[in-house]
This record gives C-alpha cells, sequence and structure tokens, in this order.
C-alpha cells in the first residue's frame, strides 16, 4: 500500500506536465488554464460506478480507466468540442493503491494521449468500493458549441455510426470527438450524445428545442432503447449538405424534426415511449 | 422515489439560470463558459464520501451539502481566486432520492450563493453509499494565482484564523474566499489551504518551492497536526505590510521560509515530523 503523497507523485509522473493553455496542472491547490478570449470553454463531469457501472470481473483496470474518461470525452464530442484537460478523482480500496491504479491511470492516459488532452488534477481517497469522477474541459470557437436545444422544425435527425451496440462486448467505447468537431465545421448546431437510449435521448433533444421528432427509419428495438451507444445524435437542415461519414463513422439519416406534438418522439406516426436507461431508477447489472 | 429526469429538472428550477461569463448550466451535454483574456481559471475536484469523510449520523443532508463545497472553495481561496462555477456529481441510495437530495442542494446552493457560484451541472447515479464529487472554477488576473511554489527564502510564515479547530464541532467549515483574494491583492504570491494538518501540508508547500520552513511560534498538538481546518497557509516577504486581519480572519505570524534543510520543517530548531492527514493511508473516522 502506497502514501497518497507517493501515490500522487506517481501520477504527476506519468500524467505529463502542463502545455499549451493548461498552464499548471497536478501538484498545486487547483489546476491553471489560460484561456483564449476567441473560444467558449465547455465541461461535463460523469460518474463511473463499481457494480452499477462496471465489475472488476469484466473490465480490467485499463478498461476502467478508458471507460472512465470516454464517457466524459462524448459529452464533449457532442459539444463538438476539442478536448483540453481532464481532473480524475479516484475513490479505490486500500489493497488496489499499488498496482491497480497504475493500470487504471494508464488505460485512461493512452485515451487522453490519442485526443491530447492533459491530466490536470483531482482526487485521491481510499474506499470500499471503485467509485470515480472525470471532469472534462474542452474548447469551441465563440458561439459554437452545438446544443441540444438548437434542432428546428424541418431539420433532419441523424446518428453517427452504429446504434444498439452490446456494451458488455465494447469495453473501450471511442468518444466521437472527430466527428463532433468536423460536424461543428460543417455547420449543424443541434447535438447530443446517445449514452440512455435513442428513445430516451431524443425525448430530451425534443424538450429542449421545443419541437416534436419523427423516426421514420427502420430500427431494432437494441437501437430504440438501447444505452451506453457513445455515438452522437444530431440534426441539420435538410439543405446543409453532409458527407457519407464524420470523422471515421458514417452518418446515418433516421428522420424528422417537426413542430408539431413537441417534446415527444413518433415511430412510423406512432408515439414511442421512451425506455431508455433512467441512470436513477433503474440498474445496469 | 423520483426519476433521474424529474430530479434533474428540480435541480436544475433550484439552481437558477446561467449568468455572467457562464452562458449555459445544467440541461445540456456540458455547461458553457465564455472566458475573458484577462484572466486565468482555476479547477480543482474534491470527493467527498459517506463514512469515510462524514456519516449521517452526525450530518444532515444540509451539512454534507455545504461541506462538499466548502472542501473544494477552499482549494480555491488558496490560489486567491473568485469562485465562478461548480459541477457536482452525487451518487446516492435510492430511497434518498427525493427529500434527503433537495435538502443537500439547499445546504450547498446557500453556500454557493453566499459566493456567487452556479451550480453549473454534474451526474447523478444511484449508489449504494453517499458519494460525491464537487469540481469548482475560479478565476485570477492573469498570472496572479497563489501558488505552492511561490514560496522564497526569507519570506515570514503566516496562517489565517485558529488551527487545530474540532472539526466535530465545525460541520459548515467556511471557506476563506475572501482572506484569498484581499491576500492576493496585497502582492502575497505563496499560499495553500491547511486541510491535512499544518506539519504535513508545510512541508508540501516546502517541497513545490524548493525551500525549509522553520516553525518559532508556539502551537499545540492539535494546531501542528490537526486536519480539516480549511484555513490558508501563506508566505510573504517580512517587507510586505499586511494588515491584522484578512477577510474576517486574523492573520498568524508563525515562522520563516529558508533555503536550508530543502523540502523539511523545523519547530524550535527541531525537525518536525509530518503527522497530518494521509488520505490514502489513514482514517478519519
Amino acid at each position: 500500500m502506497m502514501r497518497e503523497t507517493q501515490l500522487i507523485q506517481k501520477i504527476r509522473k506519468v500524467s505529463g506536465a502542463a502545455s499549451g493553455s493548461l498552464i499548471l496542472g497536478i501538484g498545486d491547490d487547483a489546476a491553471i488554464l489560460r484561456p483564449d478570449a476567441r473560444e467558449d470553454l465547455v465541461f461535463t463531469s460523469d460518474l463511473l460506478l463499481e457494480d452499477r457501472h462496471f465489475t472488476r470481473e469484466i473490465y480490467s483496470p485499463g478498461d476502467i480507466g478508458h471507460k472512465a474518461l470516454a464517457r466524459s470525452l462524448s459529452d464533449l464530442a457532442a459539444m463538438g468540442a476539442e478536448p483540453v484537460f481532464c481532473l480524475v478523482s479516484l475513490g479505490v480500496p486500500a489493497d488496489l493503491a499499488g498496482a491497480w491504479v497504475t493500470r487504471f491511470y494508464r488505460g485512461l492516459l493512452a485515451l487522453a494521449k490519442k485526443y491530447k488532452l492533459t491530466l490536470a488534477g483531482g482526487d485521491l481517497a481510499r474506499f470500499e468500493k471503485i467509485i470515480m469522477d472525470v471532469t472534462c474541459c474542452g474548447r469551441v470557437p465563440r458561439g459554437k458549441a452545438l446544443l441540444r436545444s438548437a434542432a428546428k422544425s424541418g431539420d433532419s435527425i441523424y446518428v453517427t455510426g452504429k446504434l444498439g451496440k452490446d456494451w458488455r462486448r465494447n469495453r473501450r467505447p471511442e468518444p466521437r470527438i472527430a466527428a463532433g468537431i468536423q460536424l461543428r465545421r460543417l455547420g449543424v448546431r443541434a447535438a447530443m450524445d446517445l449514452s440512455d437510449g435513442l428513445s430516451l435521448d431524443l425525448q430530451r433533444l425534443c424538450v429542449e428545442s421545443q419541437v416534436g421528432a419523427e423516426i421514420t427509419a427502420n430500427l431494432s428495438q437494441e437501437a430504440l432503447h438501447g444505452g451506453e451507444d457513445y455515438e452522437l445524435l444530431f440534426t441539420a437542415p435538410p439543405a446543409l449538405k453532409l458527407p457519407a461519414r464524420a470523422g471515421d463513422v458514417p452518418i446515418v439519416p433516421i428522420g424528422k424534426i417537426t413542430s408539431r406534438h413537441k417534446g415527444r418522439v413518433l415511430l412510423h406516426g406512432q408515439p414511442l415511449k421512451p425506455k431508455g436507461y433512467d441512470h436513477f431508477s433503474t440498474g445496469v447489472l
């Protein structure tokens, strides 16, 4: 078992130095970012809890590190943002304080490196279960963040990639960062990430945009209601020319935004009851 | 028991609207901040875990909300920063999802209101114990953040307020935000918050600044080693004129920074073994 100070020194060593707009990383009371006035900054936090979102039996320490960061990066992708830094708060049983924690950070930092974001700080505590909260900061040009509230009547509705994936086989989901940035550059304004199932998430987008949605594509039950897809849901005027792929994933049209039945989703003309994953009233395992 | 969507709507309602530089709060995949190029932004995250940092028997839901935010605000105070926003990630047992969560947020938001920071987002999950992670963002004029690494040989060492408080009697500690901002404006450059005990925290400051420290004040064992004080430790050249109080707390000189015995603390000429609170290898309860 290592002491906190030793463990932090170790994490600090592997996390690399502050660079770019992040002028101070791990080692002080707080990290420091020197912002660029031409940009907006976006912030999101995501919990990942043992026996709630993962088990030690199925997920390796590296898988858990990857997934904890991927969940938060998926939110940055949904804003069309470029990742800047993350803060990682980790609670672990004392007997995992050595090798397990190292392998956890290795998984997390491999993904961080891929998307060029820095581990800038966080917290560390002993706890009876493995729990973590990852906060990510991203940047977008001023006023260009993709919003849940920006869908307009007449927009086409799209998703990236394949919905209804089996998350048990997908222990290291890839956040759609490249797709989000590309869509934002193409002029897309409305998006969110699909983490709790299309039927529930599309309804949330409709509520925020005060519009309705009609799904016309033929989608499986898994695609309609399965959670943990980490794909992007977005809308765009039909006049906006979109390529067949964004980032390295296909763009699939699935329906239309309407001004009728606000806050509701229809599937082939029939009301679609949201059955997606509610983090509070249902369990994932 | 409430569903996640209802609970989030409720939190969103009590948290108030985004304002100032925070242009989008709760309700999208991420919060959006429009930064000011004359400022640096500082970020910190702090875990607060049931039966580790608090028990439900001793702490009311409002106390827990207060304390979760106060820990993170204490880090902003240590940077001399003005609070901007916070993200709150909360895991709670399903049977607490109604009244308990409301009272928790009421305690947290009362403190947030006092320091004019907005609850901008976070996460919510069902979990067997109460766990939370609070991320705070603050702002300082460019290059003016107080640093652990800025102490210089010859500086006097000070603390704010009274050390060695009994944290069991101090369930709603006051973060030293006003003191931190005032000290920064007076020209102080080196500070940290005292959360793990003076003997351990002063040693950390010495390591970061590559200096030594000599305590000459007569301090009790509680003042030397007790944790959870949430006071500020800072250093300044003797030539810098300081008032008797910063914010609404006294400033107390306790010793000198030296170029000798780097990374070590002496008490009346004898090495002082750091005995403060290590979050990893010892328990608080």
